[in-house]
């Protein structure tokens, strides 16, 4: 892999002092996201989609490793040459590797062996980032990228795996965003987006993935936003209409998702005796009326949709109406802690960011012109352009500065164990 | 269901006698297609998808008996009130159903019973006609448009059927296009299209169903279609270079699939002793190289195009193309005969329409401002806008006079035992 | 395959006019069992275990065709020999054939291509007889008990396929028996059985199966057989005490189905608004107290026995007691008609034979010093002796002669589609 | 659970101190055993046959909880009240529990608080044992052997979950006798049982579980036993003599295993560039060829044997020729360290106990008048009595002094993770 000059186009990086500080900053998240787990934490798998925290914090290192100290650092040895196969996700240009589905049986190395790992790596970054800096800033960027998509990922695959358990552990005390709350958001209001032709895409200069490029033009017909996200309470709503039952608001697929899955209700919430509970990284705890839905599918986010008499906004109705704001508002990740999504103020001031990832009615699909990346990093988006569903917007899992107007994230329609939730859209 | 507005638009309907020739003669091909057919084969179901010849022979009747004689003829009482329960396909509004996978277990009613069944709703909706024309002559039309999309599946349902048969039997004798040749197709010329906002969509006047509509504006970037299909020929060249053994050039879905089938070259093909056969309605024939692939996934597509250097075209860059063309030209079903692909000849006067239809690489989802019908033919085509990519242009197997620049048919990324294939785009 | 000595000894056969005269009677009863059913009917294939009638004829004249005719008349020509591949049951010995779940799939040949084949073979059998009957009348003995099989098995298949019709069609109309009866069954007898060593199996003689050898000696622990069949009235009871819903009865792996498959009653039983139904080849009948409950898994059986405060009898303490008694008792099939299991006088003369096959409480494992056959018959029983158990007694849809104590008849524990009822048994 | 006189009946018992003796050296050896695990390695499930190590050691402590110190101690408090959720295996009448597949996803409890539970639980057992001993001293006996089952289970368990590892992780350094051996076993030798009469089953006077009572009488045939174990260098050739890819070997349902698994060699074995290696819980090595084979299914083990014109011997038989042997004899399990099947020295005084569990051609099903013990510890064999096959003698990981000649253990026939192997029989 010679050159990386597509996917990770950037002008005028940062000095390496620099980049070397958004480096250890960035690593170090991951490993405080990790610090209250076990190793028996670490290691289990709760099902094919989601992976061990151990591996998450390996496999970011990996494509540290990997792409930039052994194609780019002459001399540079692998740490053990028999990891690699462990923990490659999914690049076939980097040969076999360990089944996804079987990840949750690697008990070695320790969680232990794989803190060792990443100090090693980062002791090899940060020795040569000089160097690296000038050669490769860009695929380290990537790289810091990469690893703040797996902190999202290690919380919601934990969240997961701590459902599975009848005990219902915790891993951080609620936050006191997590207490009941009788009070329920206000009444919808609606933001007129732009019409006519805009441009969509990522315009350069800083980061962006390969997805979110080239820049092109859209047509959109007059629309508007909803000022605030879908919450539970108004979930609460659709539940008591029969909003499951009824046949008629749902998509195909969805339908049949549903009855054969048999849905009632969005991912980790239960019925208790006084009502509501939803699980969190603290526990289970009482549903919060006024805070954003969230662990809903797309066929749900649609559903929901039409029931409330409006429909999904396109991706690009949003970009175009997110390219104006500040991406790093709104609930976003700092810190290792309680995450959850939180009730918010909605109105004029408010995010479009944050709190939970907004699925779109827009299919994952190439840009015009789009081009993969050359080598291995270049199977980083494209080969998943079907079958998905475009999400926006960030969520409170999203390290704050990760987040951008142009961003596209994507999962398949019935996927709901990332924090996903919906914000209405009308046609005007 | 009081009025049907939306979806089939019609400012001035064709008079009662015209519209009774043409469902007449309508009717009469599904028959003949049928006619070669015992009641074993009329009866059986290859897989879940297909359905049998019986079924949609029925099927078809059900549609009009339910939404224009009984809904709309007062008095009218069903042919036999148990058999809506056998023969609603998916109206989740018309209630119950027989289960899709067990339609092949249906051998009574018989081949003769459904025939009888066809008479007598024939017999009433002709007797009603003067009347039923000016009620609910969009619903007429409907039906009959629907008609023809079940004689182009009754077509491929039953070379499924037969291609399950060791002993690959024949429907019709051979025509002459299917003799093998060893000719190719001359190399692929390109037809730039138009660029910047061009309309898409149904500009009503004639028929089109909801899905088409409302006519809307897109923004294209400069491209060209190739001038002809990929053929037989061109799909060998992909497997001698390892097309389907070489990742890199698959989506990941399409990887996954190819894997777990063991997929290694289109549907109906085997190796024979000297060469490749391709099962067709006249039995197995030797590959005719000139002639269109056919029966390849979406998947499959998009990994051709992507080795050929080439894309896929999106929907709208088709249309914009295929609109000023005559939509009844091309290889299209004019009669019950051996259908198959054939050799055409490349060139400024060649057809966008016919022969197969050709995957795009757009998914199947709504155009903005979309409205499907009010009741339960509403579920016509709104509900399956998930998981499926758009194919353009009717095929051998289409009933001329069916297709039309803005059809949108849809399929699942892996189904492919429709006559599908694919006609490369580019850049320019 | 030279010799067939050992699974078909028969120290003194019949006259090759006898055999004709035998094997013209059962071949014709087959046809017979047929004749109601249409192309359609006789093509469908229900599900894996069960096959479509047409097949059933086709197979069992592949067994004369290939094991007689081809293997031992001189000279013979395949009547088509493309059907061997499609007719092979099970013998690997034989080659490779048409996949057991595609057998519905067999449009082609048709039922009246099936019956010419039927009569060909008997022709040149019927011609060669005289000859035949010297060289192998053992192995068309064989063949005849292997139509007999498949007569009952074609009307087990054939009642399955009409019970998954909504429309619930009969064949037959119904004979008296099947009218509904208030009446119960009169209290269980015991009758006691042999204790101390019995000698079990085959002595030779009159035809028998290679399962059924060598004679050997058990030892019985004291016991007695129920002089009656558990009835549909005693599984009213069993269902009315919550028997479907106590895990306690069950065997693990029964427990496992009930729950799985949603097991609340006999197959082929409906609730109907005024009392239970069940299905026969007359349609849908009332369900009739007095007569012998069918369709019933051994998991069912066991369970029942349990809650009874019984067991199941083992095969050696059936067949102990049945060794006296005439196997052409009871209620078995002597012509073609309205198969069904009927009320029976129970007390001194009552048959331990006939009206259903009564589960053991015995796994199908070789007798002591078992062998098989030599050649591809050596795969008709001994390769399925893994994970069945053993039925005796023979059924209302048994060809009568066909069943005797030392028959084993065997299926899988979850397996009820044949006419499975039981007999309790207890220690003494 | 007012008494429990049928399942552990026992004339005289141990007095309370042996017992307390025996009951802190067994449960020390769990823990042994466990010793070199961490966390993860205790916590992880390689499938759902498999129960992770942590399960183990706390379901042995849930049994003695529940069924002795709850049941029978008043006032005994529970260590938590939520755990019996957690670790109750299979006991319906205990109600509820945790899905057997999730077993893995409990990464809380950790390893260190279950070892806190069992040492709660030893010194509420040691510290009531006086008066335990005498009112329940059956149910403590049950209970110790049930752990010793678990000791079993947790180490094949364990090496089934590390042989998942592609790093092949080692527990204990390879004891001498896993160095490979070019040395063959000596040719079999036969050793003649008692024929005709014999008496099965436990006499009393030690513990037994139910399933092998009551003592009763079977009659044998002339037989001999193999005076050796089925030898990896024996298995080797029936790989080389294409044993796996010829049909007429096998039982049906075994050839549709290896098909549809691809088996073509017992589970952990896999080929290295100079020969074959075994997985063993000292990592990868050479395959020994003068050992015994272990980990094949029943199936396998037929299969063999018919290849060797030979059979499995019935478990009467096994029984017959072991009672006047010493089952403490061969290679068990004395302490926690390198557990495998070593080669052994046949003759006359070789044991037929100890290194592989032999698999019998013995149905696992009831001993005449057998009667599962009353309450919830009747669960322990009796619901098991189908679909499996009995095993005999006790293998390498058995603790000694665990089997006798009358222990009948039980698999499915397709399983084969546990140290399985056998030893032939013949007819005389």
């Amino acid at each position: 892999m010679a050159t990386i000059t597509d996917p990770i186009r950037r002008p005028a990086g940062p000095s390496p002092e620099a980049l070397a500080r958004r480096y250890a900053r960035i690593r170090a998240l991951s490993e405080a996201l990790a610090a209250p787990l076990s190793d028996a934490d670490a290691t289990a798998q709760s099902m094919p989609d989601a992976s061990p925290a151990k591996w998450h914090l390996a496999h970011v290192s990996w494509f540290f490793e990997s792409f930039v100290l052994r194609d780019h650092l002459p001399g540079y040895r692998l740490f053990d040459d028999r990891w690699p196969y462990l923990f490659n996700s999914y690049y076939e240009a980097e040969g076999p590797r360990h089944a996804r589905p079987q990840r949750g049986l690697l008990t070695r190395p320790s969680l232990d062996e794989v803190l060792a790992y990443r100090a090693a790596v980062d002791a090899a970054m940060l020795d040569a980032m000089p160097l690296l800096a000038e050669r490769c800033g860009e695929l380290i960027e990537l790289g810091l990228n990469h690893e703040q998509q797996h902190q999202e990922l290690l919380l919601t695959d934990l969240k997961h795996l701590l459902s599975c358990n009848p005990l219902g552990p915790a891993v951080w005390p609620a936050g006191p965003a997590l207490r009941a709350c009788a009070d329920e958001a206000p009444p919808v209001g609606w933001r007129e987006g732009p019409a006519g032709l805009v441009e969509i895409g990522d315009r350069g200069g800083d980061f962006a993935f390969d997805n979110e490029r080239p820049v092109h033009k859209v047509h959109l017909t007059p629309f508007a936003l909803a000022d605030r996200l879908v919450t539970n309470g108004d979930w609460l709503r659709f539940i008591a209409d029969g909003g499951y039952a009824t046949a008629g608001l749902w998509l195909s697929d969805g339908w049949a998702w549903v009855r054969q899955e048999g849905i009632a209700s969005p991912l980790h919430w239960r019925r208790a005796s006084d009502g509501w509970e939803q699980f969190s990284l603290s526990g289970w705890q009482p549903l919060d009326l006024a805070a954003p839905v969230a662990h809903i599918s797309f066929y749900e986010a649609d559903a929901f949709a039409g029931w409330a008499g409006a429909r999904l906004p396109t991706e690009q109705e949003w970009e175009a109406v997110a390219r104006s704001q500040d991406p790093s508002g709104g609930v976003q990740l700092d810190e290792a802690g309680p995450v959850a999504p939180q009730a918010e103020a909605p109105g004029e001031g408010s995010s479009l960011f944050g709190n939970v990832w907004q699925w779109t009615g827009s299919a994952y699909r190439p840009y015009p012109r789009f081009r993969a990346a050359a080598g291995a990093v270049g199977e980083y988006n494209g080969k998943f352009m079907s079958g998905q569903f475009v999400l926006k917007g960030g969520s409170c899992a999203t390290p704050r500065g990760h987040a951008r107007a142009s961003y596209r994230n994507f999962f398949y329609p019935q996927q709901r164990w990332q924090f996903t939730g919906l914000r209405l859209a009308k046609d005007l």
